[in-house]
């Protein structure tokens, strides 16, 4: 009795779907063609992205929005380069982004006999750039043997899953073919995480809840790990039961529910405002979930809160006075105590939430027609729709998108902790592909700016490829605005080539697409062009690709960022 | 008595200076631009690429032509990313190319302290960039003290250029301003190689003289180590005293004089010429210079040559009978058997080289007007003029080119080892840049296909930007045709998305620019238009950037590559 038999690739690709991968990202590649021909009998969408970089940027995004992106590259180089890419799967791992790199390799007995092959360094040395994806992975594995391939298939994509990190597979191209246990198939990867250990878990929500019933001023501060971990109904239900006034990080931005009077503002450190800053800083309480302490995201580490009036709950361990409680994770623990807490015994003082302003931030171009930066991004707030995704790049977007307050159920994506300037585009392409594929009802938008754009804008034209609902408003000020800041005002270095940027996107259309007017470019300079384009339904309801050259005044920043930079360049320098 | 001082940066940017690097390519970022202010002042002309892939393509280029080339990044990510640049300074590795990669890092208490800095993965490591670099460089230094520094600078950069291979150069940002002694500066930097052990080299010039006198079909085979290393000249000089018969492989192309009546063809294994074949493999003495025996470079490993009757110059040894000899450096050895060889001694037959044919290919194109490859490579021979410098893309270009007879004086760039699809448009920029810098007088020609010049397109930008001279064929075929010839001939990943390509060079030229009419785009799609864009001398004196579409058929490649790539496919299946 012979059991049912699927090829390695089969089996790898109807994995990724039962995952939520429906499209997979990458750029074919001479040892990875064999496994290209198995991906749309699987289900799958190929996207074939411009460059590896950008499709790592894209399953970064999409991994963010659907629990899992993945990519497929080829061994060494560049259309067709691992290397390329590592860029953007060491942001993954800094970010906590759930991506598979799937690396086509050369045949087994190749590598063996490590043969100088085109794409190695010339010595036969294989494993040099499995050894480079290492640090930037949760997992790896080298499926060399049909016998094990099944369970490290699982093994991997379980690791990415759960630990919300990139894993790394190579697969020899004579492997792709080799027959393994169909059956296999039936039975899910699971994708929970491990359980608590159950004295710690217990002694970690005794003690907690004893804090909670004895604050008079505690705080829930919400960063991106409640995201990348999934707990985000979790702490909604929590912060519901309990009725703590919640904060964000600029990591965090997304992840509260900024409609809920509950919501109190964004914590930024000495970059907070006033009255948020002294409701944490004073805080007897501060419970955060998934924090990172990164630059940024703390304003240069100039957070201060207590360790002794802190608890940090992370993904696999809780900090509280100042020790480690590991093996809790996250999730069981919030659940447990969303569960347990008794709200009739806390006994906090009755606050009012700082009402988060709109900027109050004026400069000289405050009484101009000019697009600035202290006008922008408030505005944004009631343009944006609940269920948007929101696209910042590294730069004055991903700042300037602290002052606009979302609407519920808005997602942002931006590289808060990695920073990768030309982020944007490829996560755009990702972010909309993902909204494609569950549906098509949520916009995606997406805030670039010009000296990024210029990095990976050519991933423009797989977004108008694969017929994607795009709004990018490309920043037009004439360079690098966030390194002016940091140093370098006036310097050279910091300007750009002037492109023709709103007839960049008719390049990338087909003639025979352009009559579909899918794609359409806009070029605006003033607030009352823009409050003309916004009020256009053809426009915002965010069908097809909108891209809008939004020129705003040079020298002109958010005021968090010129602070942030000032901060930084003290440290560059 | 106070000795006169210099800033780090400045002692670093003028030694670059001195071994030839008058342009300096790279991205600004937080942690290089306290030491971008030192480059212009150094007399040191400041690129500004797009991205760092693309400016690492680019300084390899430009280090290929002037003996050195360098890029500037930033710690850790993308404008700003060392880690994007990791594929381009791989592939210059691989490839034998002299690029100092100078990455500004955070000041040296931040690293001491392992901050959680943005660019960093999150768990305060600095070194793990530098690890990532260390089996892509053949040296590294962390500039962390002044009293060190200009030793550090000088042994790397010293190593970089004697072994042609890529050096890496950490430099924290409050290293920029330290001031180290100016005098030092006055003693240049030793560019030769070190001296050969003496009794090693008397015995293989020995040898080898003994083995030159009793061959009756001796041959010389030229490779890339030749120019690399930089004995072209002396090649040519044995050549001619010897009358030996000399070949080329694909990466030595353009190592040779073409028009010298000793040249007698490119051998590349069993995709040669039969008479090419016959006379390389049923020869008694190959002298080989620089071999590289990479699976391209050899046709899949195709060499039959015996050992027995092959003697290898490599950099700094011989090998022959079986042996190597250690510490005999290329160059010395060349110049002593220049100086040594007693032609009259010689016995060699009388040989006819076979005088390199033209292709003979036919296909079903052949009586159309289609631009085809076997009538595209043979045509070019005459339109060369000596002196050009030819950039080729990988794949149907790089082996295209092996069919066109280079004037004297051409000079090949491309990647034949390490093969990086996307490499042509960066390579370019690097190229025209060295070629402005050296005068101006020569012509950079550029290949280049559709799919690889979707992977870097932008870089278009920078040629236009530095207002470069150069002449780029965009062949257009719909997508990645060696791809198609290894694996998936009809598959839709092989195709690529249809962009407008003779209007993006317009994109990139600033409004007021365009007007100079420095920059001109053509669409050629039959063999009479691109005869009357040749014969246009405005187009063919290659003056400012001429963009051509060339529309050539699908499915339509040079013999030699479908050759190989179906060898390929069945290592990569």
């Amino acid at each position: 009795m012979s059991s049912q038999k699927v090829n390695v690739a089969e089996y790898l690709f109807t994995r990724l779907y039962q995952l939520g991968v429906k499209d997979l990202h990458g750029v074919p590649g001479d040892f990875n063609l064999v496994a290209l021909d198995y991906v749309e009998p699987c289900g799958i969408n190929w996207v074939g992205n411009c460059n590896e970089l950008n499709a790592g940027y894209a399953a970064d995004a999409y991994g963010r929005l659907l629990g899992m992106g993945a990519l497929v590259t080829t061994f060494g180089l560049t259309q067709d380069a691992e290397l390329s890419c590592l860029n953007a799967i060491a942001g993954s791992f800094a970010e906590f982004c759930p991506v598979v790199h799937i690396v086509g390799t050369p045949k087994r007995a190749a590598q063996k006999s490590g043969m100088l092959l085109h794409h190695t360094l010339g010595n036969g040395d294989f494993n040099v750039f499995a050894d480079m994806s290492k640090p930037i992975s949760i997992a790896q594995t080298n499926l060399m043997d049909p016998a094990t391939a099944p369970a490290e298939i699982d093994r991997v994509l379980q690791a990415c899953y759960v630990n919300s990190r990139p894993v790394y597979i190579q697969l020899p191209a004579d492997m792709v073919t080799e027959e393994v246990d169909a059956k296999l198939l039936d039975t899910p990867i699971v994708i929970e995480p491990p359980p608590s250990d159950h004295e710690t878990e217990n002694l970690a929500a005794e003690l907690i809840l004893r804090k909670l019933y004895a604050a008079k001023r505690p705080a829930l501060l919400l960063d991106a790990g409640a995201q990348r971990h999934r707990v985000e109904d979790l702490t909604e239900q929590f912060a519901r039961k309990t009725g703590l006034p919640t904060f964000i990080t600029p990591m965090g931005k997304g992840v509260a529910n900024e409609e809920s009077p509950l919501f109190a503002g964004i914590y930024i450190g000495k970059g907070s405002e006033d009255d948020v800053r002294t409701m944490i800083e004073d805080s007897d309480l501060v419970i955060t979930i998934g924090n990172v302490k990164s630059d940024v995201n703390s304003f240069g580490f100039s957070y201060r809160i207590s360790r002794l009036s802190s608890v940090d709950l992370h993904f696999d361990h809780v900090v509280m006075d100042c020790a480690k409680f590991e093996n809790v994770y996250m999730k069981w623990l919030l659940e447990r105590l969303v569960k347990e807490v008794d709200p009739s015994k806390m006994t906090m003082d009755k606050v009012e939430t700082p009402l988060r302003k709109t900027s109050q931030l004026t400069n000289g171009y405050a009484t101009t027609q000019d697009v600035t930066h202290d006008w922008l991004w408030p505005r944004m707030s009631s343009w944006l729709r609940s269920g948007d995704v929101v696209v910042t790049e590294t730069g004055t977007s991903f700042v300037g998108i602290w002052e606009t307050r979302f609407p519920t159920g808005v997602q942002a994506i931006n590289q808060t902790l990695w920073s990768s300037i030309g982020y944007g585009v490829g996560a755009a392409q990702g972010a909309a592909l993902a909204m494609k594929t569950s549906g098509g009802l949520r916009r995606t938008v997406c805030f670039e700016g010009d000296g990024s754009f210029q990095l990976t804008a050519q991933e423009l034209s797989t977004i108008i490829r694969q017929d994607l609902d795009c709004i990018i408003f490309l920043i037009e000020n004439d360079g690098y605005e966030i390194e002016r800041w940091v140093h370098g005002m006036k310097a050279k270095y910091n300007d750009i080539s002037k492109w023709r940027y709103n007839k960049i996107a008719e390049v990338f259309t087909p003639e025979e697409e352009a009559s579909r007017h899918r794609v359409r470019s806009y070029k605006v300079s003033t607030r009352s062009e823009l409050e003309d384009l916004l009020a256009d339904e053809n426009f915002s309801a965010g069908k097809g690709l909108h891209f809008v050259e939004l020129h705003m005044p040079k020298y002109n920043a958010p005021q968090t960022l010129i602070d942030f930079a000032q901060s930084l360049s003290k440290k560059s320098e």
